[in-house]
């Protein structure tokens, strides 16, 4: 499954979907295979792929961390039954929430992710599984910023040289890592996927922690979830690579009922992208920027101010963390 | 000189100034005064006032605390010397500085420039002088905020009860208690002030302080000051009651150089007001924002976010500390 990039208007997804189909098949032999979904278009693109190539033999399992969006793990499970895959829901919230206390630095953040999710949780699913591949759905930009060393992605360690059999005990297949993301929406569309998963925003790995700075405890992420869902409502509507909310840790100084409150700040992105390696900020009228302020301050219990990122990536990232 | 408040479409300038005139003078009698003349429109209608009230027995001095903008202290000494009022520049960086390491609570941020100017720097001037009144320009506006307990204003010690003889050892006059800042602007242009004085920006007592989240120290009050610098540039021509730029403690992930950079933010801020107690988000031209952004992250070391607030005045305030 090399890694040269096949470019999006060169995909032939029909024959894509083929080929990676009988090469998972091959790998897989007469086994079993895992993954885990999220429910973002790259591994709900390798679940489709994986159960088309081997059927009952792929267990797919979506993993609440409890850094979700709301209502994200059940609305997930579900879209996936409807399609004709058993997903198994599994309830992990206190396991990565322990290892998340205390931990402010966003690379030790991830770690504590990626560590909890596979020597932890996933580990442990796949020892009892008996399977010896995970399918896994890495991007070939995901593979760019961690080589380049801009951020740790969570799926990456080929890449890196480190062995996962080694380290973790299993296989890791990556079936997407010649594509960008414009090019998977185009494979999963192809496997019948419907348009609000292939059309999704992206979402990062470490979910809603990568969107705090500053510790991710369960009332900073209940906090940023509010403001995530109030984001997702408001620009419902607009053409964007994607959209999110921030909850810093600065405090600034409002006022609530004529008194001073030392408040929380959240900030907004949303961006115009094709493929997240460049990125502008989304030209959103002024009406919808205020309307957006005036949801934050008045439902998310402690807002005083809100802002919007004007600033383009690079030097920016998409996400703050 | 009562507290009741005086309508600024009610205020006759030339009969206030009379008035105001008078009864400095007879406070001050065949004594001295001395004040402190910051730039604002505040301070520097009170200068005028009382030098219009005493002539030469009005000492005026410039306290250069480091947290000035760019080329602030010269700039003013200069106007006020064209307008025939000799203004004593006093360097006392060092002092405030002193004052403020370590310090990132905003109340004993304030705190801290309060009792370096009164008890330290001017104290000291006062006392040299042999002055017994010193002149204030404390509007309506502050006393109403600080009474409120939003923020803890410099200059409002009598409405708080602090008998600024006992603890200071000299009088405190405040000429300008009674109007808010659209009144202050007409008494401004009334005793002969530039038009760039008195439609000035508000700027806080606390200086750029005021504009950084966590410690002032030397360095982050640099970058602050650049910042500043590029947003009265890039807006000059906007008609806005007040821009700022903030900068945040936060840190936030960047590239530079398709390499991680975990770096700082800038905020701006614009708004749209008539006397700051209630304020609006101007709706700045999306190329304007951009190219505030650009520079910011092109000119200000380490910038990697920049962000614009869009939220109201309540909840949130004018500045940010």
């Amino acid at each position: 499954m090399g890694s040269e990039e096949i470019r999006a208007e060169e995909l032939e997804a029909g024959r894509f979907i083929a080929e990676q189909a009988a090469a998972i098949a091959a790998e897989v032999g007469g086994g079993l295979a895992v993954n885990a979904l999220s429910g973002g278009v790259d591994s709900a693109t390798v679940t489709m792929l994986g159960h088309r190539a081997l059927g009952e033999r792929l267990k797919t399992y979506f993993i609440d961390n409890g850094l979700m969006r709301e209502g994200e793990p059940r609305e997930i499970v579900e879209l996936f039954a409807r399609l004709g895959v058993r997903v198994e829901l599994v309830d992990a919230r206190e396991q990565f929430f322990a290892a998340l206390r205390g931990v402010t630095d966003p690379e030790e953040k991830r770690e504590a992710i990626t560590q909890t999710f596979y020597r932890e949780v996933f580990a442990d699913l796949v020892r009892k599984s008996g399977a010896k591949c995970l399918l896994q759905g890495t991007i070939l930009t995901d593979v760019d910023e961690t080589v380049a060393g801009i951020k740790r992605q969570h799926n990456v360690f080929m890449q890196l040289g480190i062995d996962p059999e080694q380290a973790f005990g299993y296989r890791i297949l990556e079936p997407l890592v010649r594509l960008r993301k414009d090019g998977v929406r185009k494979v999963a569309a192809a496997l019948g996927l419907p348009e609000s998963t292939y059309n999704r925003m992206p979402f990062p790995g470490p979910a809603l922690s990568a969107r705090v700075i500053g510790e991710a405890t369960p009332e900073r992420i209940g906090v940023v979830r509010q403001a995530t869902a109030i984001v997702e409502q408001e620009l419902a509507g607009v053409k964007a690579f994607q959209y999110l909310a921030i909850l810093h840790e600065d405090r600034v100084t409002g006022m609530r009922e004529g008194q001073r409150d030392w408040g929380r700040q959240i900030e907004i992105r949303c961006w115009d992208s094709v493929d997240a390696r460049q990125a502008t900020p989304t030209r959103l009228p002024h009406e919808v920027l205020e309307r957006l302020a005036a949801r934050m301050v008045g439902e998310v219990a402690g807002v005083v101010s809100v802002t919007y990122n004007i600033t383009t990536k690079p030097p920016s990232t998409i996400e703050a963390v």
